[in-house]
């Protein structure tokens, strides 16, 4: 039952309430257990081990071994390593144009030290196509790193990583493959071998587990060049006292996906598509950006013409969504993930990113979508 | 009332357990409260108020302003953003002989990128003198970054940082000065003003917060250069979704500490005072490291003769202890506080720290006490 005091809460990409079953498993950890994983006593050992159960659940998720995982302080810091951990000499590196910035940031800094950096562009569906990659790969003649997001974070297009994987591999064999996974974990099966990857980053708070932890995935453990210096955790590839409450939540959002997010998927997809039904029916030229087929099953990005997306969400105040990604709703999207698929301006100015979650249910997308359209409605009047 | 299934605690330097209204504080975040900070809808600014005013309770404590607060993933990155974040070109640093590895390797990365480093040395007392101070500050042209831990990690001795700040000001008016003040915030008033640092660190698990939170101290806000890169948090020193449950926890712990910690501190001094007592009266030789007078009043540092401190541990199974600094249990410490001190190999093998804390009752001090006699008898009539 919703609590009907909130604005119904359509912003699961931008962070994830902690599900009941993670905060049992953390509740102790936060009250009568606790200790230093590093402590040679008994209550060192019992925290150790906790990380160590909750490590396997996450390599689990992923298809990995509980050795390939380092936790972080989150996404970025994963995504940060990855690019920034991997290499010591410039080389040449491959990124999509539609990348978080915790990718196209570090990515820039790589510029700044002497590498080149190509870039993908995406199709007008929001993904990265099949000939520009055939292309793309043709012109260079070296790949050592590539960053490609798994699922878009601001529209939720899921991107060909494993044909990707797979024609640089054949191409550069020995280049390095990195995918930002942040928001496609938990929401939609990623396995790394499947996916081809070296190194994938997984965020606790995006599958209904605490923030402030992450992880990156690294085939075979390394090599990896440590970012942060001090003690020896994680193998002295990211130092710091383990935050046990952290890794045991994380450990049990990684449990409660891999058992439930199929059937989870289907019905947020299907949850989506009533939103959408009932979108494009009242909103004359209302437009989908991403197609079902290869978006997240919880993410429903629009265009809302003549209008824009912020002034459509300041009408529907019971609605809680955003026009974009809200880890630099602060900044001006000099381009963003619209601008990279070629969206004019005065479209993409009625963006509305609505991103479905465990708690959502079929009264919410109903009065979620009457809402949106009173809002529309209100502005239209107005226009 | 102590729960006698468990060991003794006495190992508060290594980690604390959250304190129930810390706990309290965060439950509501970990429940039916969520949101992104950078969210513009009703979540995301009820998350961004909870930020706000846990970054001014941890202010508040050390005599900040809250602009002057960078939220960490721990310790170790705050100590790493204050010794790889204030310069770009290299210049000369000044550290202690005991600083944590979190200062002790990134000054190593420092002087493999052209950086001098001078180290300070520490007397028999733990500590580094004054006279040190004026000898070293005379020899050397140049000092653009100082970096003395306000009290160490091992031994728990307070180092003079505000003399030795005052004495690098007058001399070197432009040097930036920082104090890892992990151990000390929480448990002896720490005022980035009396103390003349321009960077601090603060280390939530420390002060009976959660693992996975810590903040910089940065007089004036900056300048800074970020060694994370991604989207805008906090103003884009420190990038990454802002973990509220954590800094909701944190700041709470900040506000107990401030209540609390002067009546804390007696109490637990006496306590501690009451063990030494009892294991002097006991073990003939024993020797404490740090004088009551400049030790941090939880903490009881001792080396046992003719006996390795890990041997008496593992014969008072009852008392959770350490030898050293938990943060590289698992490294042969080269030097370590004690060889820094002049303490012989062969004595330093006998030393055992005894931290106490919140939780710690006399009746705790007298069964830790006499186990760890019992303890020590059992070798002695081995040896």
């Amino acid at each position: 039952m919703r609590d009907t005091a909130q604005p119904i809460y359509l912003d699961y990409n931008a962070t994830t309430p902690i599900h009941a079953e993670v905060r049992e498993a953390m509740l102790p950890w936060l009250g009568e257990r606790w200790g230093n994983p590093s402590s040679g006593h008994a209550f060192g050992r019992a925290a150790a081990e906790a990380v160590a159960a909750a490590r396997a659940e996450i390599a689990a998720l992923i298809g990995a071994s509980p050795e390939e995982i380092i936790f972080t302080g989150g996404g970025t810091e994963a995504d940060n390593l990855a690019l920034l951990g991997s290499f010591t000499e410039p080389g040449r590196l491959l990124i999509s144009a539609v990348e978080h910035p915790a990718i196209s940031a570090p990515a820039a800094v790589l510029r700044g030290r002497g590498w080149i950096v190509d870039v993908l562009a995406v199709a007008a569906d929001g993904r990265v196509s099949l000939p520009e990659i055939e292309a793309r790969l043709g012109q260079i003649a070296q790949v050592d790193l590539v960053s490609v997001i798994t699922a878009q974070n601001e529209t939720g297009a899921i991107q060909p990583v494993a044909e990707l994987a797979a024609n640089v591999r054949r191409r550069f064999p020995a280049a390095r493959i990195h995918s930002d996974a942040a928001q496609a974990v938990g929401k939609i099966p990623v396995d790394v071998d499947a996916l081809g990857v070296d190194l994938l980053t997984v965020v606790s708070h995006k599958l209904y587990g605490p923030a402030g932890i992450g992880a990156l995935y690294c085939r075979g453990g390394g090599p990896l060049h440590p970012r942060l210096f001090g003690g020896g955790q994680e193998r002295g590839l990211r130092p710091g006292t383990e935050p046990v409450a952290l890794i045991v939540g994380f450990g049990a959002a990684a449990a409660l996906a891999r058992r439930t997010l199929r059937v989870e998927g289907k019905r947020q997809a299907a949850l989506r598509e009533l939103l959408w039904r009932r979108l494009a029916a009242a909103i004359p030229g209302i437009y989908r950006t991403i197609a079902a087929a290869h978006a997240l099953p919880n993410t429903l990005h629009v265009c809302v013409p003549g209008v824009r997306g912020a002034e459509v969400l300041a009408r529907a105040p019971t609605v809680a969504a955003s026009v974009g990604s809200a880890c630099h709703s602060d900044q001006p999207q000099a381009i963003g993930a619209l601008g990279a698929m070629g969206v004019p301006p005065e479209i993409a100015a009625g963006a509305l990113r609505l991103s479905l979650g465990r708690g959502t249910e079929e009264a919410d997308v109903i009065a979620a979508s009457d809402a949106l359209i009173s809002g529309w409605r209100a502005l239209s009047t107005l226009n």
